[in-house]
């Protein structure tokens, strides 16, 4: 069997983490085509021992490629959902795009994998908050059952993009030195500071990326009426999301059954030291496939309610690893 | 009338900011007095254009003062209560030595002034976030009535004292460069990280600083039974705490409503420019008295229940400014 994987929007965040999970899981491709915009034209990137060229993306791109693996924003996937179509390999899109498109199903592998089978030729990776957030829940609500989700996040630079991670950096260095900088990705300071995630707001008060988290999270765990709110931040963190999760059940339960679930849940790492009084962080979850939990306690202000400190990396589980592991259903 | 004011823990971050406090509301004091520990021998601080020396704090340090702002930690508190009740002085005590003591006000004045009337030598200012909650929090119980609270907070580096601060700004630094950096205030890194806050874990799971939350708040409304909870976060930013509440209200209520309401309520700021997707953020509430307020929505995932974004900078309402203002009841 040959298989051709394009990866597209290579040289972004989540492309050049794309590229780094199909290496480490030995993905079996026989070729890979990395495509770029214009800006990376003459680009070469590492591929199990190869520099490989970037070739400026168009609409022959698709052409005898199996899997594409998309993430070079909505905008793009939307402008080459012909060239994809008519080329007849599968589309795996980062984006926005088509999440709630009907026609495409939003996948996390360990939730919902059947969904992939009736794809049209895009199937759509989640949110990488919303991913993070359903990791977890998912084994609560098929063992205990979800009747409210309340979430506020922790949200770090990567969400943003390459580009992000970099100013964040850079910004923070100048204003040590009390020099100015000028941003030109995030739109507030970023440096010891942080703000309301800075998605579009909807007329119903939610940002964009919070109202991501309620619709996904309904159709991945195919329950449209699932009570599911959040609050979204964008932190000076470099690339993964922590998340203060507060979920009421149907029926009451102990964070002792709690640990028992996640502890055998698929992609979900307990991961704490109570008498150290560590917990996961960012730093500790990044370059991490799991997802980390820890600092399951019940509400005491609400009866069946329990709260729990989850954190991922945003670039893999959120983007790349799920994406991957989505083409994985198909080998 | 003649009165001296002594600040005890001036070289501080909180008690150095009570100093620029007391000197930007022209506290009517006829002498200050500094008072540190045996570390801060020899050094001056700049008041009304003074340079003035600190003394070493003693047991003899409280005789002749009329009002002693503390604060220099519980342990310091609970070490002198004796010398301060005997010295005949008003001790206002940021520490958290006696807020839950059944003999001590726990006062926020634009709440609670009253409280403070019933005094016996000793006032304690609450907890930094528990006054940045409360403060847009109690118009609303006022006016709506609040059924329960969820509150998670990003919450800055001042809250562990200067040396944090400082220490964040080293360990970024370093971490840019490369350089390893050893940390003694902050347990974990700091730099581009964030952690459940590092306050001792109850055997409930909350951890002390989330438990303050839900108890002070509970003392300062004379509700002992109101229902609260808290999830705390230390997150990379210098000095000002960020709150993302999520209130359930006794009856059904409207965002309108909520923002009249807050429009109007003393040491709170309606911040925001939906236009411009612009609200609260540290960098705007830092070296601001008024605790800022936006984002009032209506949660679609339960019913009579509001989210709202609030930042205050955590040395002044959160302390260094509510301790002055409890003093200013006196004069």
């Amino acid at each position: 069997m040959s298989m051709t994987v394009a990866v597209c929007g290579a040289t972004g965040a989540v492309g050049r983490e794309m590229l780094k999970v199909l290496e480490k899981r030995d993905f079996p491709l026989t070729r890979i085509k990395l495509l770029a915009s214009e800006r990376s034209r003459g680009k070469k990137l590492p591929f199990k021992g190869e520099e490989i060229p970037v070739e400026v993306l168009s609409e022959d791109s698709f052409k005898g490629v199996d899997i594409a693996l998309l993430s070079a924003g909505s905008s793009t996937s939307k402008r080459f959902r012909e060239a994809i179509l008519r080329s007849g390999c599968l589309a795996i899109d980062n984006s926005s795009a088509f999440r709630m498109d009907p026609e495409v199903p939003l996948v996390v592998p360990e939730i919902n994998p059947d969904d992939a089978k009736a794809h049209k030729g895009i199937i759509a990776n989640p949110n990488c908050s919303t991913i993070i957030m359903d990791l977890p829940l998912w084994p609560l609500h098929r063992a205990i059952g979800v009747e409210r989700v309340a979430v506020a996040t922790y949200q770090a630079a990567s969400g943003a993009g390459a580009r992000a991670m970099y100013e964040l950096i850079e910004e923070t260095k100048k204003h040590i030195q009390g020099e100015p900088y000028e941003r030109t990705v995030i739109p507030h300071q970023y440096a010891f500071n942080l703000f309301p995630h800075n998605s579009p707001y909807l007329e119903n008060g939610y940002c964009e990326e919070e109202w991501k988290m309620v619709r996904e999270t309904r159709k991945i765990f195919h329950e449209p009426e699932l009570r599911v709110t959040a609050t979204c931040v964008r932190v000076p963190v470099l690339r993964a999301h922590a998340e203060a999760i507060n979920v009421t059940f149907k029926r009451d339960t102990s964070s002792e059954e709690i640990y028992g679930i996640l502890a055998e849940a698929p992609g979900v790492k307990i991961h704490e030291n109570r008498e150290a009084n560590t917990w996961p962080m960012p730093v500790t979850a990044s370059g991490i496939d799991d997802v980390l939990v820890g600092r399951i306690r019940r509400d005491v202000s609400a009866p069946r309610t329990f709260d729990l400190w989850v954190v991922g990396d945003q670039l893999l589980k959120g983007a790349a690893l799920n994406a991957v592991q989505i083409a994985e259903l198909f080998v």
